[in-house]
């Protein structure tokens, strides 16, 4: 008697064929007649089902034929060749013990139920099917995403989640805080008294690890984060979550082209490394959730990425401007319709955009000679627009302070970050990457609500 | 001419000795004569530095001579034999391009510095030879970390960062808001009106995502979590933070034994890897920061780790009561100085302690049939104490809701959690590492804040 998973049984069917097994796992379906009975069990390890054939010899067989959904097995029994079945094989039940019985009122019957109810159940919601296969790529991708960075030799960097400046300025931050909120301590102009709050200064949740990776990269050269990232924006929208997940790397002795083969090798390894190790996922994905899911990332894979700078790109959109909402000008920012037309009718595959204008990116961005744009790139992929963005950082120190004056940002508040450029800086660049994003991009899934196990979005943070 | 990192020379010197090469990195030291000179350069992809030499041919021999420390060169030179030095090759410089010149004041120069003053430039230290160490290694073993579950077929699940509910009762929590604190709305009766915050209700941060990964394994039966998590204390400790990493599998089908198992399988894995993949790494700390480190890890890379219970401890400590600054008797908890005398003095490696009261444990924990004990389980190992901690969850929906009833927890506050329990519950267990405690175990590092890049503490939140 072997324990094994149903994994492992199909994995390497032909290692457990007529052995004697044991498995553990939930009922998803039972059918019974007088003299036998078939149940589909799940035992988490894998996606798919493995068939129980039970007859009525067995002690229990009344017990059993009563059971409901979502009860627990532990199953004795050979596994037997099935042929001309939907699985070439079967466990022919020996014994059947009965773990647990599942209340009579589990929300999850056969029937389809839609993606907005299994939101207020999502503790329950991974047992479906589609929840199953969403919550595994996610894993199976997290791991490529660290595969791929490690075995390059990029450090992981463990950026701070609280942090004390809110110079990172993308967005709107929450506060965090120890005070009691219902007594606040105030100074004795009557403002808010932080010196008591537990950091002794107002902090935030972080938006990015950005700044505080480039650090870490003129130490190790290489580096890349994988964290929790936040924004307290209102945007009620399917791609926007208050909590998600952002992949950083930083590179150095590199420039912008450099970032974006960088970016182009990542999403064609993660790509094939959930294809290859989550095959039934995937599949499911193109069967049920996006019909052309395979086709889109195949195109991903085949395809050399196009290449256009944002003033070229202008050129090509304002031809076309009749048929967007919002016309597209030299200075303007790139709404959605203008990266998907980019993405999906000229290019009709991945393409990067680069050099925007200075006055619509970051203070960090790399100036270019032309003095009117920076050395920033986005990704757009068809059926997304903007998947990845980033840029080449500028390293020259009195370009960057020229730049913070521009903008108004004081020099004492980015002294850590200007020593970066004092103390041997060099030319460096890194992107950022929304991880659900990816998530949603590789299987099709719509709503970032539901690649996100228990999502915090306005009004909503359940579980 | 094949541009190169440093690590690459290193692990590979055969295939690049007497090529024409290229590097790029960071002088760490230099001296010059008048017809030569040396520099010690780093390229941040390699924890050694490659030593070059140049000479007076070179064009700019003169300013290379007056370069400061930190300033960054590429170099094109041959990796030359250099037969009874520190290291068999050096790069024999034929043209150096000085990228740019560190500002004389850079902190770093060849002396030493205190762990406490490199934490005033925590920007910085990850450039000194003690950081480059820490940080590679955390990176590496966060690594092995996702290696060893991912290999075993274990789901990552992202538990939430934000919470609404406060029932993880772990110590005191960080409150989140997107309210301003200046002008907080109030209700009728004065009270703080959470109802307009971002999420409608009060939300913190995380102390454990254990209650939330415990549905996710219910599902998918092997997970577990790695994400930051949080404790609001203002314990001023070397050993605690207020942000720090945890890592929490649980599995389904598994009782406190395979819980154990696992926990010993995963240390030694962990142990192993960082060993075979920051080797120089490792062979620093044990030279430099804690000679006793490889005896240490190799007794628990060699040793079964011993077993005890909590009740058969107590009986072993009590002879001890006149040496201990707390004496130990039955239902007290445990203190660092009882754990390190049961695995430094009595076991002499890793020990299980098990089953502890039910009054010093959490309310989740499967209780015993002595109706005292619940199946609880710590890992001390010698040096340290407890590194890990879990147990059995409680499955049973009567005992589980008769434990709340007597700690005065509501249901209705763990609604989702007891629905496990009601729909399909199983037996399971789990356990929480704290990140940051293994990466002081495997460098011999005593202060929390010297492994963690930007520390959190209280009255600290800098960078």
């Amino acid at each position: 008697m072997q324990t094994v998973t149903v994994q492992q049984i199909f994995r390497a069917t032909e290692k457990y064929l007529n052995q004697n097994l044991e498995i553990s796992g939930w009922i998803r379906t039972i059918r019974t007649s007088k003299a036998f009975g078939f149940i589909e069990i799940n035992d988490g390890s894998f996606f798919e089902n493995i068939q129980v054939v039970f007859e009525e010899s067995l002690d229990n067989f009344p017990e059993i034929g009563k059971l409901t959904i979502s009860s627990a097995l532990r199953i004795r029994g050979t596994l037997v060749p099935s042929p001309g079945a939907k699985q070439p094989f079967e466990l022919k039940a020996e014994q059947i013990e009965i773990l647990s019985v599942a209340a009579a009122d589990y929300p999850l019957q056969k029937k389809r139920h839609t993606f907005e109810y299994l939101r207020t159940i999502a503790h329950l919601r991974p047992r479906t099917n589609t929840f199953a296969a969403v919550f595994r790529v996610r894993s199976v991708i997290a791991y490529a995403i660290h595969k791929f960075f490690q075995e390059k030799g990029f450090v992981y960097v463990h950026t701070p989640i609280i942090t004390g400046s809110d110079a990172e300025g993308a967005g709107e931050m929450f506060r965090v805080t120890a005070l009691d909120l219902g007594n606040l301590p105030k100074t004795e102009s009557g403002a808010v008294n932080f010196a008591e709050d537990f950091f002794g200064k107002e902090t935030s949740l972080t938006v990015s690890g950005q700044l505080n990776v480039e650090t870490y990269c003129m130490a190790f050269r290489n580096v890349y984060t994988f964290g929790p990232t936040f924004r307290a924006e209102n945007s009620n929208t399917a791609r926007h979550a208050a909590e998600f997940w952002m992949i950083e790397p930083e590179i150095a002795f590199a420039q912008l082209a450099d970032n974006m083969n960088l970016a182009e090798e990542m999403m064609k390894y993660i790509i094939q490394y959930a294809l290859d190790h989550a095959p039934e996922e995937m599949a499911f994905f193109n069967n049920f959730v996006d019909k052309t899911l395979f086709e889109r990332l195949e195109n991903i894979l085949n395809s050399e990425f196009g290449h256009i700078t944002y003033t070229e790109a202008v050129e090509l959109l304002e031809k076309e401007n009749a048929h967007f909402d919002y016309p597209v000008h030299w200075g303007t920012d790139l709404q959605t319709e203008h990266e998907r037309f980019l993405t999906e009718k000229i290019f009709k595959k991945p393409v990067f955009v680069s050099d925007y204008p200075k006055g619509i990116k970051a203070f960090y961005m790399r100036l270019n000679d032309d003095n009117k744009t920076v050395a920033a790139m986005d990704l757009l992929v068809p059926g997304v627009g903007e998947i990845i963005g980033g840029s080449q950082r500028e390293e020259r120190f009195d370009v960057l302070c020229q730049r913070m004056e521009e903008l108004g940002l004081k020099e004492e508040d980015y002294s850590w970050y200007l020593d970066l450029r004092k103390y041997g800086g060099v030319k460096h660049a890194g992107y950022g990457l929304g991880f659900e994003r990816v998530i949603m991009y590789l299987t099709g899934m719509t709503n970032i609500r539901d690649v996100i196990a228990f999502p915090r979005t306005a009004n909503s943070c359940e579980f």
